[in-house]
């Protein structure tokens, strides 16, 4: 059971009470309108902090630094992030570029170099502009209200900002939530995502801390993809500095499972978000397969299917290709049987017992034109459950990235 | 070692002697210039045979027949096959179906029922005409010229045909192997791709025949990518008549290698064609990785990249942006030292030590619109290699996809 839990309005990453954030653009990324490229978040108290990264084995050493900087005993105060440059593939001077970046945010907000974490996002095999760094870095403005510029300043190729808060009372105590995201290409997350950043100020003990945020990326980050391809800098990061004044959340009890419930709600907020916003996308397809053998069975195949280019092709052009589904689900190679599978398309079944049945085609193809495209896919083996979040693959997505650096 | 093995001019399925094939028009397809969509293929005596499947959860009641049909204990004579519809997700009606066109096909050629195997390729969740079939297969002429059309009557969204033979002799003996194959969409093979057809005149012991084409398979049509999707049909089967007349092959000595030689450049052959042909594509991506710690590890890490979506843009777009090579190496998650890595485009090198160097960007450019770009990462830790095939993504490809069956 969790408590009762409410959206705050314009929610963003500085919601929760104690942070503060903002952004500058310093010319990273070409110039565009509302365009930022490197933001600061910073807590005006110490966090526990958790957090989850690309498993790729191609690491940048950006993440490599703000990796060895979270863990139980350890304690952060601030964020550093980028956009432009991904700081990957560099050689030694990634590393060293990363920690001179840690120190011009510290000796700006006045915090230490070791309690300041760091992520970049942006093109690869391309060095960070320090030059850039060292000159706005510290003119960067912080403010309780600048979580939209945070938001903006690690946006890539995303075509708005992903920002949510939520929040819920403990005992009198007003516990909030927030985050941002940014995403839209080289998304198919391996326990994370492109970027996150997530903040709360419940007082958080760390290893539950790392267990809500672990357990809530698995069903969220890790069940999107635009592309199928997994970021070198794919980071989230869970920030908890305690400034509600609430009792500490360890797990076991119902104000631990309502904060978990509620990281888990902006996190699926800010991944679903991501896929919505994939390179070239123009709907949002979300995959639930229900009736498998297990949840994992579940998550699996929903993924595989919002994973699939006929699928996401089929989606765009408004086709009831079902055999694409069919074929996708099977392609997770989970136990299923043929037999016994159901289909449906925004609530039209369109399959029952593994064979097509006779259902009104033009409602279908309209159903597919919607924004918001639902699959649904019961197996009726058993009682696992997942749900996976894709976007539709277009021409835009193809012109789009045959020519993004040159 | 093995003897010297040559090309044969305009080989094609039917070049090793004792086989004959031929296909016919039935109307499965929609209508086009030269279109067939049935054909037959069958050996004058019996074969051993071997054959390789899809993996996906979900599978065609052809392949399951087929399946039941081969083994070490089994002789087969014909097969056929169908393309325009898969037979799959049908229900129980596919297997009858998948039955009575054996029973037609066999009829027609004057074999046993149970020594016929059958294969179809096309829309999912669409029931066989059998009606076309009983009034086609009874007219279908085979003949030792036929391979053109069986090769013809297999292709889906194939722009060509994939053929090929090639022979060498055993004590003045001559032993030929011959192929043909489909694919062009759904392409992502896991021990199997969509459909090919491979035949030889050497007299092979049924165990060491499937090793042999297992192990052709695992390097050739398990190393080719266009779409990342795998198809519920996929089949490789390779039958062996012993009509040239020589020893007996079972593997340990100069002739079983030669065999095994021929059967994998028959097999490179009919794979690479068909990721060249893959929906959409206008040109070859031939990925080689070198140096890695195992065969293993750089077959996955050169599978990865030939079917990363950002790498296919890339070249599409003669993109030199070799993050994206990097970033797919790395998403295989083989161990590898990021500051020893080579890569080379056409033989141009653009990265040495994991570092960008300086390269004349026009000549990779150039070099990236060819035919066939070739990428070629050292990963300088061992002496693991392994190749993969990709194409490159296309607008062509979407548009395609998205307005397939409707």
């Amino acid at each position: 059971m969790t408590l009762p839990i409410a959206s705050v309005p314009d929610g963003t990453v500085t919601s929760a009470r104690g942070f503060s954030a903002g952004g500058v653009f310093a010319g990273i990324k070409t110039p565009g309108t509302d365009k930022l490229d490197i933001g600061l978040l910073v807590s005006d108290q110490p966090c526990t902090v958790a957090g989850t990264f690309s498993q790729n084995s191609v690491i940048s050493p950006t993440v490599t630094l703000t990796r060895e900087r979270i863990g139980a005993d350890k304690q952060v105060r601030a964020v550093v992030a980028n956009s432009g440059c991904a700081n990957t593939a560099v050689g030694g001077q990634g590393l060293i570029d990363a920690r001179e970046m840690t120190d011009l945010a510290a000796a700006r907000l006045g915090v230490a170099a070791e309690e300041t974490l760091v992520a970049s996002t942006g093109v690869i095999g391309v060095e960070i502009p320090m030059a850039l760094m060292r000159e706005y870095i510290p003119n960067i403005e912080v403010t309780e209200n600048g979580g939209n510029e945070y938001a903006r300043a690690i946006l890539t190729t995303d075509k708005r900002t992903k920002e949510i808060a939520v929040s819920f009372d403990v005992d009198g105590v007003t516990h909030t939530v927030g985050g941002v995201s940014k995403g839209s290409g080289m998304i198919h997350p391996n326990m994370a995502t492109m970027l996150a950043f997530t903040t709360t100020d419940a007082n958080v003990e760390p290893v539950f801390l790392q267990e809500t945020l672990s357990a809530a990326v698995k069903l969220t980050f890790n069940q999107i993809d635009v592309d199928g391809d997994q970021s070198t800098n794919d980071t989230v990061l869970l920030l908890a500095n305690g400034a509600a004044g609430g009792q500490v959340l360890s797990g076991g009890n119902e104000a631990s499972e309502s904060f978990a419930e509620a990281v888990l709600q902006v996190c699926r907020h800010l991944a679903i978000e991501i896929a919505r916003d994939g390179e070239g996308a123009t709907k949002l397809i979300e995959v639930t397969v229900e009736g498998a053998h297990s949840d994992d069975d579940a998550l699996v195949a929903s993924r595989e299917c919002a994973s699939s280019l006929l699928v996401k092709t089929a989606v765009y052009g408004r086709d009831p290709n079902w055999g694409r589904i069919f074929m996708a689900v099977g392609k997770s190679q989970i136990p299923l049987d043929e037999s016994k599978i159901d289909i449906y398309v925004n609530d039209i079944q369109i399959v029952a017992d593994g064979r097509a049945i006779a259902y009104n085609v033009q409602s279908v193809v309209m159903a597919l034109g919607d924004d918001e495209v639902r699959l649904r896919v019961a197996l009726n083996v058993g009682n696992g459950y997942g749900q996976a979040w894709g976007c539709d693959l277009t021409e835009e997505y193809v012109v789009f990235n045959s020519a993004y650096t040159t």
